[in-house]
């Protein structure tokens, strides 16, 4: 790589992804693919930081003026304990990430590998915006009728205060407003009824937070039967619930394509049309992956990455959330 | 009606079902579809006990040696509040039909109508099975391969103890045996990781539990993307998480209808092909049925009812649940 080349380019680009080229179960040729496509495919500007194995990204990947090398030589594993990994590996992709995103050499983190050690790295190496209770993660929906909705908590938390949910409605508000487009997106709350004091006790004690919360449009409870349906923009729930849909959903594409159904709806529902899923609430912008993605999904979170630092997402947050 | 002969089939037919006329969107008509198929396509010596309004169901239904009418001239609303309801219409289709299964007139109820109502009345009607903490509704979930599966608890019980999760997966391993007809049922905590010790907090108090008892076959967490999956027979979860996966599974028929997918599986997803959902934990059988339920559905819930009654599920799951 021409160093000095690449030097000006930072200098002048102001926007710096960083990519760990080892997360995921095709590391790293379906990574390289993808930022390949990227660069292809988008008449971006954006800098990219591929963090991985030096020798194997050189080899695969043509040089370009757009992008550096952070050389790592440790992975965390899928199946490692993320909390001892990220200790004891410090040298590894993800760790040499979340390094960089502290310190200020890349503006948003994507890994499509371990997703606990990525989920820890997010809430410990990078702090969460001020007055969050808890980030959250979020997943597209799609719509029966082709529109797009977003649903979180997906998973980061298992269990929830009302409070927390009350935080993640307008986080999901703010978001698919800025990522998503949807203008005065409606927030419902995902319950068992339409009727207020519907639900379990979480569900009974959050409703009344949010119709009082006035940095969102509120539109009441919805119930399983809404969430593939055009009812709301942002569905609010508990992780554990989020965590099941969102799997069951993506079950559907699987099912479709094995029954041979070649129908356009069930196609959206492969999760590699939207990348990743970034966290929420924390201070810069950190994508994770699924493990199984390929080059598509790799370039879809570098869009998304790109979206969300170009959209000063997280600044927006934080105004909203300000007490 | 020939009241001697209809007294004489009595004696000899040990099985009497009783179905609420009144309940339901398309009351009394599907109702008595429903009936009228059941004794036109099925062989079947069962006598039926028909609550409503005798002049429409004399006037829509030709007499039949089976089936007797109690006269009631009240309904109660889908709208009304439950409790409120029961007590304030002594005389309705549902309040007469849990007298007449306190009082051992009929051996099994079924409605269509107020779900509330007919839960309540199960509940506060016939008494829970001894050594019952909280009797639970299930549905079957069809699966990819051709197979069904039963989820519990849909909806009774939006928050729950692990001692209740615990029982809801011998009731569904009994059910399943005996009314799905499954060997050996494979039970699943339906979870967001597969590893144990992940979870909510009231998965992860739930898995020791399930993994010591010796009344099932716990094969351990599943998730989301397993629920549609030949993985487990039988899944356990919160009312909470249950309903919302009910509700959701069944919009994906309404869903295929409107894309114009005619395909076997997503046919599967009309609840009618299933009737109702049976009340598990409770000393007689109780089947409840969708509102919008057509003559197929209230011929499937009789079959149902029948079945349940005919294999005695409720003896079969006192003794498992003894202590």
């Amino acid at each position: 790589m021409d160093l000095r080349a690449s030097e000006i380019a930072f200098q002048i680009l102001p926007m710096n992804i960083g990519l760990d080229m080892m997360g995921g179960d095709f590391a790293p040729l379906e990574a390289v693919k993808g930022v390949a496509q990227y660069l292809f495919d988008t008449n971006t500007q954006s800098r990219l930081t591929l963090i991985g194995d030096e020798k194997q990204i050189k080899y695969l990947l043509a040089e370009s003026d757009q992008i550096s090398i952070i050389h790592s030589d440790q992975v965390i594993d899928m199946h490692e304990s993320p909390t001892k990994a990220l200790k004891e590996k410090p040298q590894s992709s993800i760790s040499l990430g979340f390094q960089s995103l502290a310190a200020g050499k890349i503006d948003a983190f994507i890994s499509a590998g371990n997703t606990g050690a990525m989920l820890v790295g997010a809430l410990f190496s990078i702090k969460a915006i001020e007055g969050v209770l808890r980030p959250t993660i979020s997943s597209v929906i799609p719509k029966e009728n082709g529109k797009t909705g977003l649903i979180l908590d997906v998973g980061l938390n298992a269990d929830c205060k009302p409070e927390q949910l009350n935080q993640f409605a307008v986080m999901g508000s703010v978001y698919s407003q800025q990522i998503l487009g949807i203008g005065n997106p409606r927030v419902a709350l995902l319950n068992v009824g339409e009727e207020e004091g519907k639900g379990n006790l979480l569900a009974q004690a959050t409703y009344p937070l949010l119709k009082e919360n006035t940095h969102i449009n509120f539109i009441g409870n919805i119930e399983g039967r809404d969430v593939l349906l055009d009812v709301a923009d942002v569905i609010v729930c508990d992780g554990f619930t989020g965590n099941v849909i969102l799997k069951l959903a993506e079950s559907l594409h699987g099912i479709s394509e094995r029954q041979n159904l070649a129908h356009e709806y069930f196609d959206r529902f492969n999760f590699e049309n939207y990348g990743g899923t970034p966290v929420l609430g924390v201070a810069k912008p950190i994508i994770i992956g699924h493990g199984i993605s390929h080059a598509k999904a790799f370039k879809n979170m570098i869009i998304l990455a790109q979206k969300m630092i170009e959209t000063d997402v997280m600044t927006k947050l934080k105004k909203e959330l300000e007490p």
